[in-house]
């Protein structure tokens, strides 16, 4: 096989250099558990809550509203979870939106057989949430809004500031997750009216194994992690150091570098856009602009979605279908169907996501192999006229 | 300070170097998404079920019935909620011990107030758990008993063997927490009756951030964190890859090393505790023999622990006073508790836990200063005759 190209940075990224000498201290050296009494102990207590500081500047907020968590996973069911059970005295109603991640979904769903009312406020053709939706859809006994900010799938980015603003007027906790957000795109949760954001280390180019939910202060939250009360009873489990300081690190260096990638990923992106719509019967799904620098999601007539994956991954080019997460299953994207798409649609979707190492000789050489694919995909198709 | 000395491994470990390089390919170059089709997600799916076969067969379980998490905390939660949710319809009675990690206490201290009933059964003055008593605690609505393999402030074994068949007998599934105990003593889950294990990394050497729950084929558990559906729908959450294959390498080295490694420490240990034991008005907490090889506790009348802990933290080593988790609580240990013991003497204790790079001039060491310390405490005790 020739020199791999990874396309799929939305799945996961891959650890940056310096966010890996930036742990490599707390691995062997400074390995203390943050609960202990002794130096070790203290040296991991002290590099804990500068961690904080870090992940806490990148979104504007306080370090004591951040609590980390082993995965954005964990940190969304934190927030579904834990807002309802702590406020089910004032109501059982939650509203989320029909492109959330499966975390979410998954939650909400399992939140519906413990007793709780569930809305999923729709989308437009382009994957957007309209803030009046939600102004509909909250109720007397509404007691939590979760909306994601950037589509894990299609790269849409909400009105999150307009929405967080109906919440807040309305007395409502208002939950994001910017797992694919933080560090691509500017977070203030204060402007934002955000009350609670889930964020991801290993999306940022930090390790696997480190989240964060960002809980304003004064939001009720009960745990869904009991035990020896890290994390100030929130989230209990030794705290794992190495990887709260690889996303500390993370964040530090999207602060840095967030503008200037930013552009840069974008310039790429819209390269990328312009050259695979040459292709007769292709199509973005997504907003055209409104959307994550690195995102682009494609349709194509008559194609096979993890047939071209596979052909692509044959040539060395990794891209998905759609979330990683739903990449094993057969159903289509729940986010494509609620553009509108049909399932045979949804089927034929794929999605490129670039990150801090993509080039433009990457981006050429899927711009010049895509046609040829499609084209040997077409005539095979089961779909075709 | 001079060279400083870790006697709290109990607590956490160091990552071992060879676990460290193990890893180290799975940051940055094979670090994709086990759930990505393409050639990155597969590799990453290959080495995850390595991994799993691996941890398997350290404790005589199929890979299949091995499902991977955060942290023991979140195993022994799902473990105990799980098993409560899934089985709620068989009963709602639970057993556990007194002396259970914090984790476990919690999350039936939790599940008693979603309607669950809780007996906690007791144990002798050496830290042991009457299989008897189990026996006699078993109810027709009893679905799960949860009792922790050794424990982790006095290192006492219990009889799982003969608890395990007892819940067999009466068709009660049994958990038990293994966080402290695997890696450093044999363990076969058939041959022992285990239905549901909990293991640690971080305990034996391998990176934070990686555990697992054993659960035996056919046992019920629901998830406790939903989403994209990794580990078969039971732990939701972007494998951890890196992590886990610390871990898998973790197993592998104390597979390798526990017998001579137990030996060595056992060792060490009984030096250390004829060595202080000298000192008057000490004694040793838990069993004299039946007992982890690299745990001593001990408590020593009209001394504070905390304040030993401290002056023998200024001369560079690392004790503690009970558990890592409990140590910046002001109550006395519900494990020293469980025994019998009265406040002042609980408080008086000090947990000293040996490991792999421990060696006899650091025992020695702790030997010297330790009779000067106490002296020196007991000049100030408010608790003195």
């Amino acid at each position: 096989m020739a020199k791999r190209i990874y396309l799929d940075y939305a799945a996961t990224t891959p650890l940056d250099a310096r966010v890996e000498k930036a742990m490599k201290p707390y691995l062997s050296k400074s390995f203390g558990n943050t609960m202990s009494l002794h130096n070790f102990g203290q040296e991991a207590k002290l590099v804990l809550e500068e961690s904080r500081e870090e992940v806490a500047s990148l979104m504007g907020a306080n370090p004591g509203e951040i609590f980390f968590t082993g995965s954005a996973t964990e940190s969304n069911n934190l927030a579904l979870k834990g807002v309802a059970f702590a406020n089910k005295n004032k109501g059982k109603h939650i509203i989320i939106s029909a492109i959330e991640h499966p975390c979410v979904l998954e939650s909400a769903r399992w939140l519906k057989s413990q007793g709780f009312e569930v809305t999923k406020v729709g989308v437009d053709k382009y994957g957007i949430v309209d803030p009046e939706d939600i102004k509909k859809a909250i109720k007397k006994d509404t007691i939590l809004v979760s909306i994601i900010h950037a589509s894990n799938e299609i790269g849409t980015i909400q009105p999150i500031e307009k929405i967080g603003k109906i919440c807040r007027d309305k007395d409502v906790y208002f939950h994001t997750d910017a797992a694919q957000s933080l560090g691509k795109l500017p977070i203030d949760v204060k402007k934002m009216n955000i009350d609670l954001l889930t964020a991801s280390s290993h999306k940022m180019y930090g390790p696997k194994g480190a989240a964060c939910l960002f809980i304003r202060e004064g939001v009720k939250v009960e745990p869904i992690l009991h035990g020896g009360g890290q994390e100030s009873g929130l989230r209990s489990s030794t705290v794992n150091i190495p990887a709260i300081v690889g996303f500390a690190k993370a964040c530090q260096i999207c602060k840095q570098e967030m503008d200037a990638e930013g552009k840069r990923l974008t310039l790429l992106r819209d390269k990328l856009i312009k050259g695979v719509l040459k292709i007769k019967g292709s199509y973005l799904n997504g907003d055209p602009k409104n959307r994550l620098p690195n995102n682009a999601n494609f349709r194509f007539d008559f194609v096979e979605g993890e047939s071209l994956i596979i052909q692509l991954d044959l040539l060395g080019v990794a891209v998905s279908t759609g979330s990683a997460c739903s990449s094993i299953k057969l159903e289509p994207s729940h986010v494509l169907m609620a553009l509108g798409l049909k399932a045979e649609q949804a089927h034929g979707s794929m999605r490129v996501t670039l990150g801090r190492w993509t080039t433009k000789e990457e981006i050429d050489y899927l711009i010049k192999v895509l046609p040829g694919i499609i084209k040997q995909l077409r005539v095979i198709s089961p779909f075709k006229r």
